[in-house]
């Protein structure tokens, strides 16, 4: 495993974190699989249609989005690679009062065209 | 990667399936890695310690625990892989009524001297 594939790795969550506070779909986009996944307790699984359709609404409502993300764990291997981290999400929806969620997340990244990208994500978070 | 891990890590689960059904904690602690971690929404992440704790005292509970697994990806690189499913777990606590719990299950595999082993577990089951 080498050190840059971790930072890498390291980099799109940073990257996320900053476009989605930015409210940039599109940047976001650009860090996830064709195929990517998201699984929540609760929920069917979300794929990237629904995620774009979902990430755009919010956009689009004005929701601000910060998060803070402590990373536990990067393994890689070849280019197959997993990240644990806590997170902790605050949404304040225009006008109204934020909304604290924070749990772990495991999440699996897929080096394709030498660029990490998120390929399945499991969210744990929770409203606190 | 090859059918063959592929085939050993669904025979993980089968055989975790299996030994959980019959209260056999040893089995099922000959399924994990050392350093497992088990992580769920809203609670602290469960070492091995912990797990073993939990489990023996399930077991010791007379606890009936039955789960079903439909497993909908698995992907290997080198000694990394993961596992995407979609789990049903039954609990029947000694003389009182079934719990049913369901949801995904997002989990990485480590193989070590050749046996393939649960390392990590993102388990997002919810009552039902």
């Amino acid at each position: 495993m080498s050190a840059t594939d971790e930072q890498a790795i390291r980099a799109v969550v940073a990257e996320w974190i900053d476009a989605t506070r930015r409210g940039d779909v599109d940047a976001v986009l650009r860090l996830v699989t064709d195929d990517v996944v998201f699984l929540t307790p609760g929920q069917e699984p979300m794929d990237h249609a629904a995620f774009e359709a979902a990430t755009r609404a919010q956009s689009t409502q004005g929701m601000q989005i910060d998060a803070t993300s402590d990373i536990r764990e990067v393994r890689v291997e070849g280019n197959l690679g997993f990240l644990w981290s806590r997170l902790v999400v605050i949404v304040t929806p225009p006008g109204a009062s934020a909304v604290k969620r924070e749990g772990h997340t495991l999440t699996i990244f897929r080096k394709c065209d030498g660029r990490w990208l998120l390929a399945r994500d499991a969210n744990m978070l929770v409203r606190r």
